[in-house]
């Protein structure tokens, strides 16, 4: 067992020049010791004005993907479409690829593995999750092992500084909505933040590499937070919780794993409600270790760029994927059939199936807004969308997964906590 | 640049059958999918019962070491000279090797390094830092590439634990201890935990990770808990603040690194101030990924067994350390020159030289305890004993590291902050 092959050299083939791409640009050129250059620019506008050297640009994607020189394909654009063919044809030349598109890798991840071990070239996607946290290669490389029993993070900064805007400085929705564009923390379709399509592109990548689980995005329970309502945000101070988007999976008793992402009630005191703004925060229990913290930025220019750092420089000691849990693990299959304790919010009674509830715990409602706590089964929620229009929203509480519910005399005893 | 070499097949001989080598010798049994299995392990006591197969164990350390098939040793004594031997002699036969040795690696460190080197074999020691926190491993690998303003946190479970104890339940130092010991979060040693030297150790191993600094622990500016008094814990309370012990490097200006462990008054809010009990808490600050915070159990038998096993996950592709920061940058110097805002607490006025302070700013006396805060030259501290005897401690305000300090007028805008 010897030390080999470090510091290889890296020739890069960049397409994208946004905020990520350029800083990336700045920090390479400025760190030769990082023994990685970037040769050749693809960018979508030439008229532009950039901060580089005009030689190094080009409109055309194939000089970049055809140059025998470049082995480090790194993808930066914000166009999921123009990136699959990016990423998948870089593949194909066995030209090492590194990815910050969530919504690709998410949606064609099955495709990449197979590409990967096709070619025997590596795909890296650290900044597609919670950009600087390095929660990827963590859960690929310090929880294989383990008994990893849940994941459950804050992994979307827009919809968090959102939250925490309307939480802690009473702004309307469309205020904090505002103001995250402003500051650059929001996607440039809204739509794919605050509906939680981001959030469960993110889910879809962590479950590949916490359980060796391939889902489609599309196939996992998800809400955003585009249907909340100013009454549940009051709703949740009188009891104690501030609102939090919480992309979880669970492992349940036989194996399988409850997976969703929904906006969820948060206690004081959580490690999630101290995540605020645009930050991410990942929670992971394991036997061996127990509960581990992750937390930083998970949104800009810079955290992103620090996270392709890291992949490019993984790429150089041949880091890559393995797939553990995938590949030589029994990889861990979605459950269909668990239970939640969820509030629903709604204004117009005819809108909401109460009978589709297990148990109805509880039922306040005012002149404005009508709330229902109770146990509902999965997929009560999965296979509908009654949940679904303007003016509902669905909320989990703490603890609010259950394996199995037997209706005995409405006693909460009936639960088993998972 | 292609996928290669995964999956190696591990054959280790251990050293150390406690709590953590017992539980991977459990787990590798139960988990064939690791595909590392445990040959040999070199015990001290043979009369032991243990729960393995009598066949497994040996208390010739030779029959381990020269055993040819062994291609990795796992070193978990807690013998610092023993594990010395082991270690350097693994290395000099070729063998890769695992270690939680913390103050062995520490204090040999620049030795360590040259010998992976000489005989191209790595030797990983995530286990010997916080624990089940990857911390080692994230700063080579996700701050290689960034500028690293800073790095502090709670490394030691132990003293946490007595801390915690003291500050939230009230407890003595005497109490917090044995309980600590109880729990078995405390050393063999508990002069390792509560001088600091355990937390130095770590705090050395950090800096050749995070800076390329290698710097023997003695040498680096240390206090642990011991000397603390009740009034203390009450003087902190007053201001709002709680008593941590504190392990932190800073980047100057100029960029040589301030770097001491000292116990500090932790302010609500901050995120040191949530590690409780025996969990270790790192944070991060860096120009690309700004704020980072790693949190997990810092002691236990599992919580290190699961740093090991993804050791030797890392091994199985080959992963050494490459001392990044050492090898390829410019490695930072350690600071002689800065200014520290601390509180000296004592009882008699006659043991504290405080004609040292560039500045005293508060002094607080009554008949059971006095308190004097001012702005102190490191080298007053680091050049001197007068500070560590039993009746006085020196305890670190926070933000409270200054490049400079001119004199003017008393007033505070005198001060540079970092």
């Amino acid at each position: 067992m010897s030390i080999q092959n470090q510091q290889t050299k890296l020739t890069i083939g960049l397409f994208g020049f946004g905020v990520v791409g350029a800083s990336l640009y700045e920090v390479l050129a400025q760190t030769p010791t990082l023994n990685a250059v970037i040769k050749k620019v693809c960018i979508r506008n030439p008229e532009k004005s950039r901060n580089a050297p005009l030689s190094l640009f080009t409109t055309s994607k194939d000089e970049v993907l055809n140059d025998g020189q470049v082995d480090v394909i790194v993808e930066l654009t914000n166009d999921p479409v123009a990136a699959y063919t990016i990423v998948t044809t870089a593949l194909r030349s066995s030209k090492a690829v590194v990815s910050a598109n969530k919504k690709m890798i998410a949606e064609h991840l099955e495709e990449l593995i197979a590409l990967q071990k096709e070619y025997g070239v590596p795909l890296l996607y650290e900044a597609a999750c919670c950009a600087s946290i390095p929660v990827i290669r963590n859960l690929e490389e310090y929880y294989d092992n383990d008994l990893l029993h849940s994941i459950s993070g804050i992994v979307n900064g827009s919809t968090n500084y959102i939250l925490t805007k309307i939480a802690e400085d009473r702004k309307s929705f469309a205020q904090a909505l505002a103001e995250a564009q402003a500051a650059g923390f929001a996607e440039t379709d809204p739509a794919l933040d605050v509906e939680g399509i981001d959030a469960v592109n993110k889910l879809s990548i962590l479950l590949a590499h916490a359980y060796g689980t391939i889902a489609h995005p599309a196939t996992l329970l998800h809400a955003g937070i585009a249907n909340l309502h100013e009454a549940d945000t009051t709703f949740a101070k009188e009891k104690g919780y501030q609102v939090k988007l919480v992309a979880q999976a669970r492992k349940l008793t036989d194996g399988s794993i409850a997976a969703f992402v929904l906006p969820q009630f948060v206690e004081a005191g959580s490690r999630l409600r101290e995540v605020k703004n645009e930050y991410n925060g990942v929670e992971i229990e394991s036997s061996l270790a127990d509960k581990q913290f992750f937390y930083g930025k998970g949104a800009g220019g810079f955290p992103t760029a620090s996270a392709v750092l890291s992949d490019l420089s993984a790429l150089r000691y041949n880091y890559s994927y393995e797939y553990k849990k995938l590949n030589y693990g029994e990889p861990a299959l979605l459950s269909p059939d668990f239970y939640l304790r969820v509030c629903i919010s709604f204004r117009n009674l005819l809108q909401v199936p109460h009978e589709q509830f297990a148990r109805v715990e509880e039922w306040v409602s005012n002149d404005r807004r009508c709330h229902i706590t109770g146990i509902i089964h999965c997929s009560k929620l999965s296979d509908s969308n009654w949940w679904k229009q303007p003016d509902i929203s669905v909320i989990l509480y703490p603890d609010g997964i259950f394996e199995t519910f037997v209706q005995k005399e409405q006693s909460v005893e009936a639960l088993v906590e998972v």
